[in-house]
């Protein structure tokens, strides 16, 4: 029972409606043994999924927020750490951001301030809380991974998109967000590497099969096969395989895309 | 006189103290038979700065906003179309930057709100008084250019910085904003490419001499060997060979270093 | 003993002298069930790190050449496949490279020479035999991989390093076959994608623990730090987690440092 | 006369068919002042090339090579001095290759071996040709380029391509000595920089409009409309610029496209 209280926490912000990526992110995570604290601003879905999680053997908690401010994040952490007094975040994944495809002249200032707390505020006020959690857990037991030394552990990673590597005619407020997530990512990388914290930064390219995705295609062949669109267990793999790297070889940068698909 | 009434604008944002590269646009612009339109926030840099130009045989006209918000932005165009009626704006520099280099725990909330503003809402409110304008310009005689068919004439550059291609420590904040410019400028010459405006984005990499570094230095070897520092009129050189380019030919992204700059 | 002699075969080309990143994934490879058919140059660190991984119960064959130019690389396929006339490739490894590092006016013709033949003449023939191979693969079973319609299952990956990504001093040539091999990665990923084979790029930026960096060095510190340098072990993972990736989510291309490396 | 014989020499490697962008650089070069030494494979286009600059007051020679491996680079270099014993290289511009597009498949062992000898071993000789006379011309007059010093003056540009950036399907090979070509570019950049010598590297994004593709095509819009295709000129117009450049202000990197241009 102790040993439960001190489970660690994976913090995971955004989680769409639940279905797709999110989703399995907080599974996955849940599933590896953490208990999940999820944050987004639909408290439907914030709900309907920590059941899913709990339902399933799983341990997660809603922390539903009015928007990616600095204030909401803060006070979500703080709900957080008050919920689970003992125990250590150790994973923390951003997820949310606003996709916004429109031609430039259709951008209202509205887009672009929602856009810029979303994308560029939020991060900030996460990266904060995360870092300084981070800097107070415990060293860890070397022992347990053997090519590293004892560390106070802890994985960030930023949900990113090819958006991030390319602006495009109808991307220009969207990859402003995205080019912006991924210098932050790589800022942080750079500057708390040395102390042992791991910052990583996901491309995610090509559509990802969701509840939602799979209504508006209504294309059974695009849902079955496994190379034309993303299932989101890969991707859930492809972060747990980031969380679990040893200090000797952290990625900051990843790429997943379906084998089928252009680039 | 008619033809001076019509003289074409160059619109400048961000004059930064008047002494470096803004400086230097302003007078190359102006030399080159433009009207010089001063957006800044300083009043008295900018009268200056106008001065200087208009003492030169230039002719400048200063702008002064309160801030890269939409709404001043909107308003310094409204000023410019108002005191000159019948002049088309063919060309238009995006300066205005904060250049907060700071470890990313000292960064506070207001750092973001003014980065994000100088850094982002300001460049969209800029792009779409400046794109606007640029459609409504009448069609260029093919004559003056002749590897380029008639058209709307309108060169947009955005003055960007090595940040705009890494992230590192000490730019958590800095990078964020010259990483969001970038992907706009690309974004923008994407979509408006087809209509033959032309978006440009500088890599500024190196000390720029100004009044101010000069200062800050105090390094005569600095100041007066051309190969360690950059000088305000080889940049703007490189403006005026862009706002030159024909339609066969443009260029998205041009670098400039010193020489001697370890890159 | 059929389903022995059935087993599927990771060619791994380049093994450095045996102690480093390429013996580990030879090993691990060779753990994960494979048959590993080892390349490379020098005959005797091929006999000794096959005789290790035997040892250990691993399955490996060595297949000497004498360069890497295409007649060797064929050669060595066509042992290989006599060798194990009914095992499939399903992994392939292009390690092999010169690390030259010199100054411009230093680099001869001779080196020239050299590091296009390993560094390009061999990918390309490499690339050649592997895809061929791959090609003639059986369809996997669907059951065992859930996320991906059956496939001829193959994985070919590049090992790159950070001069793939900027040229520098003293890299004019080594940089050269880097910034090659990472684009023959990306345009057989873009060609071959669609027939579900996966090629992948990764980006080892920092110094491996070998035998060699070790006497070298001769500092405990750096050795044993998990911090500072990259372990064999750790490239390893990265790699059985490409290769274990599903259709449905292909990376392309990863980077890996350690902790503290500044970069 | 003496002033004539002190003419500086730009030396241009590919000249294609002798109508397009190689053809406008030498006539460009030509028409700036300086002797164009031409070296190529074609001596019939060689002989044409030269004859159409020297009729049009211009002054060129031809340098016919059999191929761009080391020993015939250094051949030519030889017989341009003989030629001008007393003249400086000041400029020098690589733009040999070989365009291949080919699947993967198709692409042989002489085409290798073919795109290796043209795309890196030649660059690799004519760098070294060139850097060696640059760093034997005399110290500039500070009088004529105000914003740099006294320097032993050179310019050495790399013609590239979209495919420098990212391989794709049919650009196996091309892409590879493209990117190749690049580094190589970059690298020198760095290692001559501190010695003042310009290197620079130019990303040509489009069709160019030749006789040859001018046939290909047969499309009278796409020739006459100067928003599709890119022109010599305009391309000239840009090595131009870079000549020019000051040491106070280097570009590396420049890319042009026409403003229609899909990218």
């Amino acid at each position: 029972m102790s040993a439960t209280t001190k489970k660690a926490i994976a913090v995971i912000a955004g989680i769409g409606n639940g279905t797709g990526t999110r989703m399995n992110l907080s599974r996955v995570q849940s599933l590896c043994g953490y208990r999940v604290a999820l944050i987004a601003r639909n408290p439907g879905h914030l709900r309907t999924l920590a059941n899913e999680i709990n339902v399933a053997d799983g341990e997660a908690e809603s922390f539903p927020i009015k928007n990616y401010g600095a204030a909401d994040i803060q006070s979500a952490f703080s709900s957080i750490s008050s919920r689970f007094p003992s125990s250590e975040i150790r994973v923390a994944i951003y997820n949310a951001g606003e996709g916004t495809f429109k031609k430039f002249f259709d951008v209202t200032d509205e887009d672009i301030e929602r856009s810029t707390t979303t994308g560029i505020v939020g991060p900030f006020a996460f990266s904060r809380a995360v870092i300084t959690a981070f800097k107070n857990n415990e060293l860890s037991d070397p022992l347990k991974h053997p090519n590293e030394g004892a560390r106070k552990r802890g994985t960030l990673i930023f949900t990113g998109a090819t958006a991030a590597l390319r602006g495009n005619t109808f991307t220009s407020l969207f990859s402003v967000t995205k080019f912006a997530l991924r210098s932050l990512s790589q800022s942080l990388s750079k500057e708390f590497g040395p102390e042992n914290i791991h910052v990583a930064h996901s491309i995610i390219d090509g559509g990802v099969l969701t509840d939602r995705t799979r209504t508006m295609r209504n294309d059974p062949q695009w849902e079955t096969s496994g190379d034309v669109r993303l299932h989101p267990d890969s991707i859930a793999k492809a972060y747990k395989y980031l969380v679990e790297q040893d200090s000797s070889a952290f990625t900051w940068e990843l790429d997943v895309r379906p084998a089928h698909e252009k680039w």
